[in-house]
């Protein structure tokens, strides 16, 4: 297809594609004059994913990038190649280890993982920005007050291992390498604000069936 | 306390803690003299949760000051005053109901809450933005050639109706109205990024458990 049929299915503009073919998010067509290229389905599936990674995600052009980077590198086993992906997504900043509520909530997290029997995890904890985001975010809770240990954390983490599994089948169904990575970043990036958002309706109607609309 | 030990205990500057009073996030203190105020335990907690919403939540000094005046209304029955509280938060932007994904999406997500029984999400859609967010992020799903239906939301739902169980206990152990609303708050600021954080150590863990780590 041409440039202004790939525009129209995937209804991103012929500027912005232009934009995204210059900064290398998306591969260029099979060339058939001097002005005009051919794209096919990997094109117009590769741009729907960029635009999801950007305009839902709001992930930066060059963290896209090297979401993209990864996906592509059929070198990589895909534990690697989706942990590799989902690492390069934005993340909260380090935690910082002198302060003493990040000391206290990192042992929590340690505890955590080890009732768990999270072996990956443990091994992982001081190269995943997973593990920096969950420290920084007991802080938080410890810093307010809130004693979160490991007891607190555990029930939530394994509502999430559960959902973890949904999303592992979800993405077995797909059968090529390539479509399973990409329906790994696509999940991660929109199954977030699908949980948040069923979330919050859930602590809405919670609260409604103990306190009534009141 | 004075100012300086209030800034010690809460690790927020005195700039910061002045800038907060003038823009009334925060109450001033009791005079003492032309130069001095004496705050109590409640600014301490305040502060907490200003700093809480804005430097972790990434929430806007405007939108943290519409929080803060719902959270503060005791005129409102507490399912309202969380609700409104957390509708103030930052929301992916409305969707627009003349794309066909976006119709679709708003027909499986119709479907879903009528499949759950959640009457209260079903009677506020019109007025949540948790319920458009979810329409806007099931659409991109439809868009990127996922077809996902209720039938595949109705599981992700009720572990999140699990996890809003388990929340409203923790808020409900607080003994004041007040207390309360501030916990939800907190809960709602800093189990997002903790949920996050555990679904994607849980991902790994379970990806490596099907793939290995290669």
């Amino acid at each position: 297809m041409r440039l202004a049929e790939l525009s129209e299915r995937s209804g991103v503009s012929t500027a912005t594609i232009k934009y995204y073919l210059r900064e290398g998010l998306l591969s260029p067509g099979r060339r058939i004059s001097a002005t005009t290229a051919d794209y096919d389905e990997t094109h117009l599936r590769r741009l729907r994913l960029v635009r999801t990674l950007i305009q839902v995600g709001g992930v930066s052009v060059a963290a896209a990038r090297e979401v993209l980077k990864h996906v592509d590198d059929d070198s990589l086993g895909r534990t690697i190649r989706l942990g590799a992906a989902l690492w390069a997504l934005p993340h909260v900043p380090e935690p910082d280890d002198a302060d003493e509520d990040v000391a206290a909530a990192r042992g929590e997290v340690d505890r955590l993982l080890e009732m768990l029997g999270w072996s990956t995890a443990r091994e992982l904890a001081t190269l995943s920005p997973d593990h920096g985001s969950l420290v920084t975010a007991v802080a938080s809770l410890i810093r307010l007050g809130y004693p979160w240990d490991a007891e607190m954390l555990a029930p939530y983490a394994r509502l999430m291992h559960q959902v973890a599994v949904r999303d592992l089948d979800f993405v077995e169904a797909y059968p090529s390498e390539s479509e399973k990575v990409e329906a790994a970043v696509a999940a991660a990036v929109l199954l977030e604000p699908i949980m948040r958002a069923l979330h919050r309706l859930a602590q809405e109607e919670e609260s409604v069936r103990r306190y009534g609309l009141s």
